[in-house]
């Protein structure tokens, strides 16, 4: 454990929201403190967390005397400013590293590493104005889905085209930012790999998990997913490319579209995943200490499976469903301690527990 | 769940060692508020916890402040002062009950208890002064330990007599306090029940533990512990009838000596317990959250052991062995967060997830 932290060192994190939360308590149950640094008021992570900042990402100097506080940075959301992250890295490392940060801020940065080292992903093109989205469409074909190339999350920034004369509207939509047309993949079924790399370049996978989404919004994660074992290795040799292609240390979502044999990368976010929330109650390590232990330098823990679950988000006022969740038998209930309900906002998840693994040794 | 606590609401903890920390950790995963009691300075729990009250239990303006704060309290320890829980309840409720406090904070008040409501306990006797303890022993047989009738735990405040001879040195080991001779009893295995009383008066009882000491402190819990079905249910029904006896609401640590096909209750704890660690990595719920839930007046989880495990303290200096551990495949860590290892004291644990439990359904 060269460099590794000791116990009572400090994991800087950016971002206060649910993943930084569930992240602060996973560092605490390994003995390290954590200081958030987040530019929102009450964020669920300070509930939990040794210290919290808050200060906004343009605020240099409230970062680097964040990063002097701390052994380590690391963050539950990939959109920091590059500028907040120069100030830090002067003083501190960060893990997962800037490249895998650089990529993942930009669809099109993203998607051309991803084919670069040979990974397929659906057809896709830079669009400025209507003369590129015309070219765009006639590599992509019909339909399409017009996304920012940066900021975009949860279905936002993007914009659906399914006839030409969708285009204008789609191309407003867009705000004048810089955007990507991806063609449509009518995909079998979403699945996610959440994907670990240690210090020591071990690589350890999560079983993969069957994804539906909602209105934009992952609804439910099942595991394991309805693939054969052949393409489930296929899954983890694909986010295994991705993880040595970065040099990267931490967890990673990998998200894949299954089509036919074919593997095809959705997305990557360079962080712990909702899609990995299922852990917690279903494998013998959950995806935030191992990416702490990750960023921390720690060994890697061989993430075994030993349950069949179904992970299902509580979204706005689903969460008004908990005393009848509460009751269930083998519901394992997590809520982010959000004072508000408001709708489409993530306010907890609960993973059912179905039965043993079937094929656990 | 009638007045079951809703998201947002805050539980009192007093006490904030480890437990009061793990159970400040449970509570936020069920979006539930914490406010932590505790005299020291830099209680582990408050690295966790929503707030933090540093004050005596004698300072009963700080007591009824906290009471104030918070929506129910709690505790880690059993210990604490009748006249803080005076002042406690006179504002809100106290769960588990004060009965069960009384009764568990003094030997005497426990056997007595347990003997009336049917239960085998090792013979004991009230021991004042030289007259009463030979009394004791005539009761007792030899060997015997003499033990404070408050206070002790973690072996302190305690006196083996092997010979009579021994008897001036344990009496002057008690310093004058007020003492009971219990007779020391050969068992086969200690074993260990956590159980829960919910507010409905449901009662779920994980799996016994079978607990092996080292210099009076438990150094390992094993589970499941090698006693036969039938022995396993009574020992549940010795758990219910003390549960029920004392209209409990929370987790309870039973201690159990098994003597042939005999069970003496050893000691009780109205609180979560050591022995109880284990349920984080090998049962769908860990005894914190059953606790919590217990607490909040939220229904009981039925506590489904998933895998075997062995959980070992890490005492003092064993926590040098942090990084081996964190190295070992299977190996749950947690560590409480305590800046100086001192002899004795108990820096976390580990439990060692063996394989599936052989009679999971």
């Amino acid at each position: 454990m060269t460099d590794a932290l000791k116990p009572g060192q400090t994991i800087g994190i950016l971002g206060g929201g649910q993943l930084g939360r569930m992240l602060a308590m996973a560092a605490a149950r390994l003995g390290l403190q954590t200081h958030v640094y987040e530019p929102g008021a009450n964020p669920p992570a300070a509930q939990v967390a040794n210290r919290t900042t808050t200060a906004p990402y343009e605020d240099l100097d409230s970062l680097t005397a964040f990063a002097q506080s701390v052994d380590v940075v690391t963050y539950e959301f990939e959109n920091v400013p590059a500028d907040a992250l120069d100030a830090i890295e002067a003083v501190v490392p960060i893990r997962p590293n800037r490249q895998a940060l650089a990529v993942s801020q930009d669809r099109l940065t993203e998607k051309t590493f991803l084919t670069e080292i040979g990974l397929d992903c659906a057809p896709f093109a830079p669009v400025h104005d209507d003369a590129t989205l015309a070219q765009a469409i006639a590599l992509t074909g019909l339909p399409a889905i017009l996304k920012t190339r940066r900021l975009g999350y949860d279905g936002k920034g993007q914009a659906r085209i399914r006839e030409t004369h969708d285009t204008t509207r789609a191309l407003a939509e867009m705000q004048g930012a810089e955007a990507i047309l991806e063609g449509m993949v009518a995909f079998d079924r979403e699945i996610s790999v959440i994907a670990a790399r240690g210090a020591d370049d071990t690589i350890a996978c999560f079983e993969p998990g069957e994804n539906v989404h909602k209105d934009g919004i992952l609804h439910t994660t099942t595991v394991p997913a309805d693939i054969d074992e052949a393409l489930r290795e296929r899954a983890f040799g694909v986010a295994g490319t991705i993880l040595t292609a970065l040099d990267y240390v931490g967890v990673m979502g990998v998200e894949l579209f299954v089509v036919g044999d074919r593997l095809l990368v959705n997305e990557i976010a360079p962080r712990v995943h909702n899609s990995g929330h299922w852990t917690e109650a279903g494998a013998v390590i959950d995806q935030f200490e191992q990416h702490i232990r990750a960023v921390a330098g720690w060994p890697l823990v061989d993430p075994v499976r030993h349950s069949d679950v179904v992970m299902t988000n509580l979204i706005g006022d689903d969460v008004d469903d908990v005393a009848a969740i509460a009751a269930e038998t083998g519901a394992r209930l997590h809520l982010y301690g959000k004072a508000e309900a408001r709708a489409g906002r993530k306010m907890g998840h609960v993973t059912r527990v179905l039965r043993p693994a079937s094929d656990r040794v």
